[in-house]
């Protein structure tokens, strides 16, 4: 397979850093990017070479940054569907609007495309022992692609994390810590353990490759719709490295000439418990503050903070886009709304993407003329005690 | 489109009906098969022309049921991964050991096919009302693909189903029933119901096409073996329609010369607790009786009796096959070294295949050399609860 991916670049600064090498942070303490030989490509691949091959992520080969085919670690990971919902769209008012259903992965989120590509990479760089911290998603999928390779993976969750997060991990045979705390509270315990032990550290944003398994969503949802992208792209937002890599996509293609006119606006969800993003985004500041006191039904955007949160308020800036923060109630509502809609059982921060086009609707910033993607990224299969304990509240409420 | 559906045939007496309109049971009261023009499909389709074809169940056109393409509700149901296991093969002494892992379908399970190709074909001969009786997950797909259809769902489960498929229906927006009895007293409400109601019964193998959307898991096999079909195929044996759908898919490859050579030996797995098959089939009996107090946590193979059993035994017997009971402590304990080992975290009956491969091949029934394939029918997200009851009873019993 040809080699396309060159080096890896600071965030910030633009500093090379090889990419032969393991790496985490930049010595500036933010994330590294993976640049390839993008004119190579260019000249070497058509949009029509990817007919016919496989329809998981590894369909978009010269884009990734694994080599050796004994290392690419996959449980069938991407090309999920584009679902056009007519009746939805019908009955908010709009004329296009599409769920990309991230459900419909192994592990059942979106997650298994990032630690795929994560621990794949790593592998390739020598790594056979693990670490994140994580809401529960991530955790899930390190484990399952650390079971598949047959590699340790150390886990640590908030303790209130709903339990099929907990039991999948220990099915697949990883070590499980749950932390009296939320994400970040374990991001901080991982710091200093990977020291001690020597575990590769796969947080949100802190190697390279995560976000390089994320940005196959973007080139999915650009080749799914036929090369024109979308008008609007509504992103639960936690870490963020799905709309980073969404968005890193659609650079790339444009680059190379695959798409091109109009970006789409990148707009990130949170949760009014936990809106960091949407607080900095509506006050124009270039990063986030950590959110105090932060809580939320859907544990996967219940993040305080992140590297990448400068990353994220100037993708939202560059695409013109904007960020919107929703309540629970309309989280667990339209979560119902989706799955009455469509046939897709949402995670609670799917919901919350189409609670979150409902107020931009209201507020006038979506026209009912524009192509609208939601990302759902999970499977409410995972949440049955958060929906459960909702609905219970709900039942003794009336 | 080309339409290669003939009629349909009584499985018993071989009496024809016709297709274009609505049908259950034969007269005789036994399911009815769905015919082809195979020699049309064998003069006009090619195995190339499935390339670049869309990754889904839909992919088998020519081999399936449905005329009107607006009368297809997908949510993106089939080509599941097929994925070689090989650290597991090597721990249990097995040259090539695969796993069809339908755990990555809509709602979690190979239930989705069968639904969404009865669901598609009644449509198209006019019917919006539904009716189910169910273990779980087939009541989760029908109200998923009723969702998305716009349609009426009904929904019969035991009330001791695991709340994730009555929360899943609730959220789809069917009309959910529980039951105090087993999956067969389901069925004989709905038997009784649907006559008041004028509503259309997918019972297993009551309609002829749930089993058209289950035969493509075995065309599938053959695809991604590359027409070299397999030795053995375990699959654990609930109403039966996945197994007879995958027999009715090689038989109808075969006539049309795709494969050739041996059949694989089709061997049904079942729970101890509830093994009606096994016990007919040991017995050397052309149909099963009703198992007595029925009891297994795997709770979609806890089917005392169909009336699809005599061709199960049919089947275990052309295909010189066999069947195998398994106690749920196994079932258990092999879910979990299939997570261990492969990265899918496996329903109690995917769980329960592996459990019968270690059993026969202790047996002698199974060679080293031989090529196997486990179906792992759902995912293990969707039995979080009986998981976890399960693993606190271990833990008091130490």
């Amino acid at each position: 397979m040809a080699d396309f991916l060159t080096h890896l670049e600071c965030s910030k600064t633009g500093e090379v850093y090889e990419s032969d090498v393991l790496q985490n942070l930049s010595r500036q303490n933010v994330p590294l990017l993976a640049r390839y030989d993008l004119e190579k490509i260019k000249q070497r691949v058509k949009k029509s070479d990817l007919k016919g091959r496989k329809a998981n992520m590894w369909r978009y080969e010269e884009f990734l940054p694994v080599r050796e085919p004994a290392c690419k670690i996959t449980l069938g990971e991407g090309f999920t569907p584009l679902r056009k919902t007519d009746r939805l769209a019908e009955n908010i008012g709009l004329q296009q609007l599409f769920v990309k259903d991230e459900s419909i992965n192994p592990t059942g989120s979106f997650k298994a495309r990032g630690l795929s590509m994560a621990l794949s990479a790593a592998l390739e760089r020598g790594v056979n022992e693990f670490v994140i911290p994580s809401a529960g998603n991530a955790a899930g999928a390190l484990s399952a692609y650390a079971a598949e390779a047959g590699v340790k993976a150390h886990v640590f969750m908030p303790n209130d994390t709903p339990s099929a997060f907990i039991l999948e991990c220990e099915y697949f045979g990883a070590a499980v810590n749950l932390v009296d705390g939320l994400i970040d509270d374990c991001g901080r315990i991982v710091q200093e353990k990977k020291q001690v032990h020597n575990w590769f550290d796969v947080s949100t944003l802190k190697e390279p490759y995560r976000l390089e398994g994320k940005k196959t969503m973007g080139l999915e949802l650009a080749e799914q719709l036929n090369w024109e992208l979308p008008d609007v792209i509504i992103y639960p937002t936690g870490g963020g490295t799905g709309l980073l890599g969404i968005w890193k996509a659609f650079t790339e293609l444009k680059q190379i000439g695959w798409v091109s006119g109009e970006m789409p606006r990148m707009i990130s969800v949170q949760a009014e418990g936990c809106a960091p993003i949407v607080k900095a985004f509506e006050e124009g500041k270039t990063s986030a503050e950590t959110w105090p006191d932060a809580h939320s039904i859907a544990s996967g955007i219940r993040v305080p903070g992140g590297v990448g949160d400068f990353l994220i308020l100037q993708t939202l800036d560059e695409s013109n886009g904007g960020a919107v923060a929703v309540p629970d109630e309309a989280i667990l509502q339209y979560s119902n709304v989706m799955a009455e809609n469509t046939g897709i059982f949402p995670a609670p921060e799917g919901g919350a993407t189409l609670a979150g086009l409902i107020k931009l609707k209201e507020q006038g910033l979506i026209d009912a003329h524009e192509k609208v993607v939601l990302i759902n990224t999970g499977s409410g299969y995972k949440y049955i005690e958060t929906f459960k304990k909702k609905q219970t509240l709900k039942a003794e409420a009336i």
